[in-house]
């Protein structure tokens, strides 16, 4: 393969940039701009060095290259990693030196590519790479982290393992199909692994609400009567003046959203319209939205005022609801200034910024859902492949409780493999490849 | 020394990030959080190792980790480079990490700072690290570099030194002050060295103008009578709208400033009102930032049009000035529509992007004012600092030349030397070494 290059650090001017070579000639050709002590190429493995960059008698930098050796790389190949002055003028011209002396640029996510390729890791850990450096929270560092060591792939290559060996055997009665009576197969162990299969399946895919909350933030609605201070806790709870606030009715119109991290985890939070019977077609288009909102959020806080009750969900949710009274600050010793005394619902104060009980909350519940020390999916290309795993383990349940012949039962079989060999990448294609590195950044 | 953490790549989310760690307790801290196949505390001198920084069980990331042993390293101390993943969280939370297991994080500049301290750079050499940093042009980038190298410092100490020399024997005299007839430092002799000083330094000083231009752009202000197309032209070499284009006179009226890199060199493009006689106290105010512009550029493009002569500069310059007649477009065969010739401007069309020639010429007068292999002064404080040296030196020619008493001389050797000192840093305070590395980045 080719040797390619790229600047791997954030774009900008930093105090250093590294740009990172790999392939076959990484050495060399880095060894050939380079003027140190020693030559890189005598350079021992896993070792720093210091020199200058030079082409034709010109000076561009002082420079560290840190040398390895294939395969004991990140991408399994020769790879130089050079760390040069952070202005982008000499990281840029930099690179321009190493094209010209015979590297390709890298693609992005050509050098995880690389590392799947050269069987450095399997390709649900090079997407977990990508979703290390996009984490922006723990809980979603964790997740990427714990798919990166191989959660994920090792969970589905131990079922895949064993349903290999089983179809094997079940196809190995098709080449027999005139001795009808041959079972390599034994039926109810079969029965058995699917059954097994099938459930692990299940959870997997319900593990997907929450892995996916983690990565993009956990959804949280915040729904209530016109100006029970919606606007106002979304502003307190992000510590700044995010959505317009004023005492008129409707205020909202559209859903605001932002996110916030409270205890390393990332929450998505939605101010919606305010809801109440109106007449008003563009109100009602606002309190739509909000329904929808709330639909899909993980979490609803439905909010009152003293004096008043919740808003009655009119749709099916399985989100948490979590009743909050606003505006405590108008109440004494939990009772309103209305006389109303509140002991079941979390009392707050957005306008003073008395919120922490409803953090704490929100920290609790999400704990709640992500306290499992069971393998997560996060990545909708695993969710969607394990759901087509789940349908095809689903039809062997069927096909097994029918007395389906092994022929048939071999199709769902295989499919049920394929799907689950995609997200490891033991079964996969170039469009597959391509369509998961483009959405890396170059360098990595 | 305590010691400090930054990280020293780009702020932002990159393929990997590197975060800096100095001091006496750099490998052991790192050490602390790191888990890899050995101990970074037996680990060689200039070796990568692959690891997780992990604590209390709780694991961050794959990180690789480069050591150096004092006095080895970039900043003379025990120095641990670690490269994680460039998620801004992941980068964020391991400078945490680190400040917890007992660094302190990093002043800007801090780490260069430490190596002028430990005697690995000298002050000059210290700030050339930051214009290396900040240079965006190769030109920039080449003044930086051999300031890094150590011309700058190399030709002022060696001044020095000798004149530590006389002053030492000059200061000597004075101890034998009885004795009128004793003269150990020969009179003649540093007369010499004080006229070779004087004209070094004087070189130096010259060499600033040039060395200022690279470093912050080669000044060039475009004038001429309204509607010459000078902000056509502006806009032509940027490759951009930039300045408002239009048929009415008048239409720029403050100077518009941008800057352009043309073969490697940085240059300052200003765009300026029309220069005509006129009542109109606004556009009065406009042509007096014209001619401002134009005084202080180091070349002054003087546009007209077919017909038309080019503005007489009212004022003295020592621009070098360019006359360039644009829409040639109008003329045939170098013969304008009114019939009128033109052998001697240079003819541009800007509005048709025909302008290749003016390019070239700037190139070339911007090449051969810096075309000189002498030493050059970019930075103001050194300027500043030379300035005093030279003058100093003229007052001991002057005395000299005046027969001046030993002790009088040797005040005015005094002044020189320490002007000459602080350039390099041999003679420094507090407060001068805080506000130079105050400019630099975080984590260099």
């Amino acid at each position: 393969m080719d040797t390619i290059c790229a600047i791997s650090t954030a774009y900008g001017t930093g105090g250093i940039a590294v740009l990172r070579v790999s392939g076959q000639e990484a050495i060399n050709i880095v060894d050939s701009l380079f003027a140190g002590r020693a030559s890189l190429k005598e350079a021992q493995a896993g070792t720093i060095h210091h020199g200058r960059i030079v082409r034709n008698g010109e000076e561009l930098d002082d420079v560290l290259c840190s040398v390895f050796h294939a395969p004991h790389s990140f991408t399994g190949e020769n790879t130089v990693e050079i760390a040069c002055h952070g202005s982008l003028f000499i990281q840029q011209e930099l690179l321009r030196w190493l094209i010209d002396a015979g590297c390709r640029a890298a693609e992005p996510g050509e050098f995880t590519r690389r590392a799947f390729l050269n069987g450095k890791m399997d390709l649900a850990q090079a997407e977990a790479v990508a979703d290390l450096i996009a984490s922006q929270s723990k809980a979603e560092k964790d997740l990427a982290l714990s798919q990166l060591r191989g959660s994920v792939s090792n969970e589905l290559s131990a079922l895949r393992e064993r349903l290999l060996h089983f179809t094997s055997l079940v196809e190995l009665e098709l080449d027999f199909a005139d001795h009808e009576e041959l079972e390599f197969a034994d039926r109810s162990e079969l029965k058995n692994l699917a059954d097994e299969i099938e459930s692990k399946l299940a959870a997997l895919l319900s593990s997907f609400r929450t892995g996916n909350a983690i990565k993009n933030g956990i959804p949280v609605a915040i729904i209530g009567a016109p100006n029970v201070g919606k606007s106002t806790l979304l502003n307190a709870l992000l510590g700044e003046q995010r959505a317009i606030v004023s005492d008129i009715q409707g205020t909202t119109r559209d859903t605001i959203e932002d996110t916030l991290v409270l205890d390393g985890i990332l929450f998505r939070l939605i101010d919606t319209a305010g809801l109440r019977d109106s007449n008003d077609k563009l109100e009602n288009m606002g309190m739509e939205r909000s329904r929808k909102a709330a639909q899909e959020a993980q979490i609803i806080i439905s909010l009152a005022e003293p004096g008043q009750n919740g808003i009655i969900l009119d749709f099916n949710t399985s989100s948490v609801v979590l009743n909050v009274l606003n505006k405590a600050d108008l109440m004494k010793d939990g009772v309103s200034l209305q006389g109303e005394t509140d002991g079941k619902r979390l009392s707050i104060s957005a306008k003073k910024g008395d919120i922490e009980p409803l953090k704490k909350e929100l920290i609790r519940i999400a704990r709640e859902s992500m306290n499992t020390s069971a393998v997560m999916l996060s990545n909708v290309r695993h969710y969607e492949a394990v759901t087509r795993a789940h349908q095809a383990i689903q039809h062997v349940q069927e096909g097994l409780q029918n007395g389906l012949s092994g022929e048939l039962l071999s199709l769902d079989l295989q499919d049920c493999l394929s799907a689950l060999g995609e997200v490891t990448g033991q079964i996969t294609n170039q469009e597959v490849l391509s369509n998961i590195f483009s959405k890396f950044c170059i360098g990595k």
